[in-house]
C-alpha cells in the first residue's frame, strides 16, 4: 500500500494493491462543450459531479444520526455515547407535541410526551440536552418545522447561556414547510403565515448566525410517504425554488441567503438511480439559481445535501436484513456526494433504536469511509454510460415536473389543488401493487420468507417520562420571573402582527422562560391555524 | 414502476420512477478502435464488459454458499435447508482429513473429522450427501485439490447411484493444485504428478461431462493468505496459463477443454479495485487465449468465475459490522460480472456459521438481486473515468507480473524458487504494519473500538461426529466385496503408472466399495508425497 507518512490517518489515497490514485479521473474531452456543459468538475458549474473540488478527500461527509428520547435528559446520554462513538454531528428528533408547539403538560399530549423523539418545552430543557457537550463545537440538526423559528430560539438562548458567540453556531433547522403540506402533515399556520416564518429565519441567519443553514429542503419525506426518486427530486428542488422567490420577494439579495439553504434527501434501495439523482439535483439546482434567480455567488448555485437511507425500504420481517439494505443506500448516498448522512438502525422501522443497533448504523458508514477506499476518488462514477445517461432523463423529468406546476399556476395553488398529494398517493399505490402482485421483490416479505418477525431487543419508553417532563414544566412555571414572560410574549405579538423579524423576539421568551406552547399559542392567535386541505 | 407483464417475475426492466431501462449503455464511439479494443460488448471480445450479452437480464448470477460440516447426514440437512431458503447451488466444504486425501479413521485424523467441513471417506458418504437432492438437477462445486479426482469420481458415481446420466452433471471441483503450493499448503504429490491428474480430468470432463467444469482457477486462497488484488490477479491467470499450456501438451485440442476452464476471486473491501480486476481479468484471458494459445471458439476466451467475499476482510470484534462488509463485497462481485456468489456469514471469520448467520448471507445475496435494480443493465459502470482507467492499469501490472515469471523460467521453475510466497508474505505483512500503524483503519478493531469481542451464537461440532463417521467407515469395509475393491485398486495402479487417464478406474474403485484413503495411497505409491518448498 503506497501510504505517504503525511496523509490523514486511515483516509487512503491508493488502491489496497498499492496503484496511487488521482483524486479526479475526467475525460479526454473534459473541455468539449458538451462535457463541460453537463458535467464540469467537482466544485465549478453545473456540479454535477460535486460540490467540492476536492470532494472526500478534503473532508468526509459528517456522521450524523438522528437521535432524540424521553426527556433531555436521557437524550443527552445518547448524544454523548454517539459522540464517543466516533459521530461527528448531532440529529435532533422531537416528540410528537413538540413537532406540533405544544408543552409537554397540554392535555392534547397524553401518552405522547418522548415516545418518538426528545420533548423540548423550554430552553431549560434544551440546556439539559446539550450539557457537556460544547454547542460551539459540534454541528446540529433539528428536525422541526412549524415551530422551527421557536427551537432555534432555544437553541441560540442555550449556546449563550454556555457562552457561546453566535457566529460560531454549525448547524440546521429542518423548517421545511412545503413539505409538511404535500406529505408530512405537521404544519401549525396557513401556508403565507408559515412561509413568512421562513423567511424570518433566513433574514436573522443571514445577519447574525452566518454558520447556520436556515432551512433543510426536504424530500425524505416526501419519498417516504410513497413518491418515486424522480417525483422526490422534482418536488423538493420545486419547493427550494419557491424559498429562493420568497426571501427574494421579502427584498432579501440571493446571494445572502441561498449560501446557506441545503437540502436532504432519502437514499432508496434502486442504487443508479439514487445516485443520480444527486448528481442531476445539483445540475438542475446550479442551473436555475444562476440563470433564473441571477444568483452571482458560486456558494449560491451548490446545492448541499443531507441524506439519510430509506426508512420505507426497512422490513419487520428478519429485521437484520435491513444491516444490508442500509449499507447499499449509504453507498449511494456518498457515491452521489452527499454532505452528511443518517443511516438507519436495523430496529428503525417500527421502534426507537437501542444502542447496539446505532453502533452498528454508525459503524455502516465508519466502513465505507475508512474500508472501501470510495472517498479516495471524487465522483467515482462519473463517466459512467449508465449514470449519465439515467442522470440526464431524471433531469428531463424534473423540468416536465417543474412545467406542470407553473401550469397549475405556481406552488401555493398546486397545494392548494391537491397535485402532490395526488401524485404521491398515486406512486405509493402503484409500489403497493407491484409487491402484492410479486413484481417487486421484497426479500424475507413476499419471496423467501421464512418464519414471520423475529424478535430483536426492542428500546422502550418508560411511562414515568411523561410525569417527569411535566414536573419540570410546572416547576419551570412556579420558578420563572412572570412579569418578564408576559412581556416577552407581548413584544412577540407585536412582532408577529406587524412586520418586524420574528426571531429577536423569540429569543427573549426562550430567555425570559416562555415555554414552546406559549409562544406558538401567541403565534396562533395572530396567523391563525390551518385545519385541512379541503380539496384532496 | 414499469414493469411488463412478461418479465420474470421480481426482475426489474426499469427504475423504481419508472424509467424503462435499455439492457446495456456504451459510448457514441462504441466503433471507434480504441473503444472496440478495450471494452467492446458484453458478450463479446474482449469481454471486458462481461461474457453474455444479457448478463443477469438473461439469468441471475449461482447464489452458492460454500457449506458442509459434521457427518454426511448433518451436511444434507443443511444442503436441503439451503435450497429451501432459495439458495441455487451447492458448494461442498470437506473436513481437513479429507482434503488430505485421508480416511475419516486414520490415525493423523483424530479430532479433525467433520469439524472444517464434511467427511467423505467413500462412495456411501456422497451417497447420503445427495439424499433427496437431485444431482441432475442441482449445480455443485468441490472445494477439494490434492485429491479432486477421487471425490468426483465418487459425485459421478453417487449420481449413476441415483440414475443420472453423466451428461446432465452440472458444477466444478476447484482442482487448483498450482495455487497450494504458492498459497494454500493442502497438496499430496509433487507438482509434475499432480498437474498429470488435473489434465486427466479435463480429458475425461470433456469426453464425459460435457456440463462440468474440472478446474476452478483460484486466486481466493492467494489472496487470504496476504496477497494483494494485482498479485491474485496475475497470479491466478498465470496459473491459468499453465493449466492451458499442460492441457495442450498432453495433445488436447485447446478448443476442447478450455470453454470448462473456471476461475475463483475474491471480494476485497477496496470497491473500485475489485471491479476493475474482475473486468481486466476478462479482458487478459480473452487476448491470451485468443492471441497466444490460438483458441478460435469464443467460449475459449471467455473467463467465467465464482467469488467470495473476503474471509479475511472480516473481524472478531463486532461481528454484525461483517454483514456490512459482506453486503458492500458481494455488490462489487455482482458489478464485476460474476457468474456465482459465496457470501460469507458473519461469523465465517471464526466459526462455521449458524443457520441464521447463513441466512443472513443468503439473503444479502437475495437483496442486491431483486431490490437494487442493479441486475438489470448489464456492466454499469462502463465508461466510468476513473473504473477504466483503474481496469487498464490493473492489466498493465499484471502483464508485468507474466514476463517476470517468464524471466524465472516459467511457472515450474517459479515456484520451485519461492517466488509466489515469497512475494505474497511480503504483501501480507505491509498489510500488517499498515493496520498496526492505524494508517489502514480496521473499524471496530484499530478505530471505533467499543468492548472487545462480543459474543454470538457459534455452531459447535459435537465429538460423537468422529465416532459416528469411524463406525460408518467400520461397517462399509465388513460388507464390501474385498475381491472388487482389490482389483479396482490394481486397475488404479495401473493406470496412474501408465499412461491411461485414472478416472475410469477411479469411478470403478468409488462403485466398488474403495475408500478415499485406499485409492489415495495407490497414487501415493506411483507418484511419490511432496513435504516441502526447499526453498522457501
Amino acid at each position: 500500500m503506497a501510504c505517504s507518512a503525511s496523509q490523514p490517518a486511515g483516509e487512503r489515497r491508493a488502491t489496497l494493491s498499492g496503484l496511487p490514485l488521482d483524486p479526479l479521473y475526467y475525460p479526454a474531452d473534459a473541455a468539449a462543450p458538451v462535457c463541460a456543459e453537463k458535467l464540469g468538475f467537482p466544485g465549478q458549474f453545473p456540479f454535477t459531479r460535486g460540490i467540492h473540488a476536492s470532494m472526500y478527500r478534503g473532508r468526509l461527509w459528517t456522521m450524523r444520526q438522528f437521535a432524540g428520547f424521553g426527556t433531555a435528559r436521557e437524550t443527552n446520554e445518547r448524544y454523548r455515547f454517539l459522540l464517543a462513538a466516533g459521530q461527528t454531528g448531532l440529529s435532533m428528533a422531537f416528540d410528537f407535541p413538540t413537532l406540533m408547539g405544544y408543552d409537554s403538560d397540554h392535555p392534547r399530549c397524553l401518552g405522547e410526551v418522548g415516545r418518538c423523539g426528545v420533548a423540548v418545552s423550554s430552553l431549560a430543557d434544551m440546556e439539559t440536552v446539550f450539557e457537556d457537550i460544547s454547542m460551539g463545537e459540534v454541528s446540529t440538526s433539528m428536525t422541526i418545522n412549524g415551530p422551527a423559528a421557536v427551537l432555534l430560539a432555544f437553541y441560540v438562548a442555550a449556546a449563550e447561556r454556555q457562552g457561546i458567540d453566535r457566529k460560531k453556531l454549525r448547524g440546521t433547522i429542518q423548517n421545511d414547510i412545503l413539505k409538511e403540506y404535500h406529505a408530512q402533515n405537521s404544519w401549525i399556520f396557513p401556508p403565507a403565515p408559515s412561509m413568512r416564518l421562513v423567511v424570518d429565519t433566513f433574514e436573522f441567519c443571514a445577519a447574525e448566525l452566518p454558520q447556520w443553514y436556515p432551512i433543510s429542503i426536504s424530500g425524505y419525506h416526501i419519498r417516504e410517504a410513497g413518491a418515486t426518486a424522480l417525483q422526490e427530486l422534482a418536488f423538493t428542488l420545486a419547493d427550494g425554488f419557491a424559498y429562493v422567490e420568497a426571501g427574494m420577494e421579502r427584498g432579501l439579495d440571493v446571494d445572502a441567503f441561498a449560501p446557506r439553504l441545503s437540502f436532504f434527501f432519502d437514499a432508496h434501495m434502486d442504487f443508479f438511480e439514487e445516485i443520480a439523482k444527486f448528481r442531476a439535483a445539483r445540475r438542475i439546482w446550479a442551473r436555475r439559481m444562476r440563470d433564473r434567480y441571477k444568483a452571482r455567488d458560486p456558494r449560491s448555485w451548490m446545492l448541499r445535501f443531507h441524506t439519510q437511507t430509506a426508512g420505507c425500504s426497512l422490513t419487520a420481517q428478519e429485521p437484520y436484513n435491513n444491516v444490508v439494505r442500509t449499507a447499499l443506500e449509504a453507498l449511494a448516498a456518498v457515491l452521489g456526494g452527499t454532505q452528511s448522512l443518517h443511516t438507519n438502525s436495523l430496529d428503525e422501522s417500527y421502534a426507537l433504536p437501542t444502542k447496539e443497533a446505532v453502533q452498528l448504523a454508525l459503524r455502516t458508514q465508519q466502513i465505507i469511509a475508512h474500508e472501501t477506499g470510495v472517498p479516495a476518488v471524487a465522483d467515482p462514477l462519473g463517466g459512467s454510460y449508465y449514470l449519465e445517461d439515467l442522470t440526464d432523463r431524471l433531469e428531463a423529468g424534473a423540468e416536465e415536473v417543474f412545467r406542470k406546476i407553473e401550469s397549475l399556476g405556481g406552488m401555493y395553488r398546486a397545494i392548494e389543488d391537491g397535485y402532490f398529494r395526488r401524485e404521491i398517493a398515486g406512486s405509493a399505490v402503484r409500489f403497493q401493487r407491484e409487491v402484492e402482485s410479486g413484481r417487486q421483490v421484497v426479500v424475507g416479505v413476499n419471496r423467501y420468507g421464512s418464519a414471520g418477525e423475529d424478535p430483536i431487543p426492542v428500546l422502550r419508553i418508560d411511562p414515568a417520562v411523561e410525569e417527569a417532563q411535566r414536573g419540570r414544566l410546572a416547576e419551570l412555571r412556579a420558578r420563572r420571573d412572570a412579569g418578564r414572560v408576559r412581556r416577552s410574549l407581548e413584544g412577540l405579538r407585536a412582532a408577529a402582527g406587524g412586520d418586524r423579524n420574528v426571531m429577536p423576539a423569540l429569543i427573549e421568551g426562550a430567555h425570559a422562560g416562555a415555554t414552546l406552547g406559549e409562544m406558538v399559542d401567541v403565534l396562533r392567535e395572530v396567523f391563525g391555524e390551518y385545519h385541512e386541505l379541503d380539496r384532496v
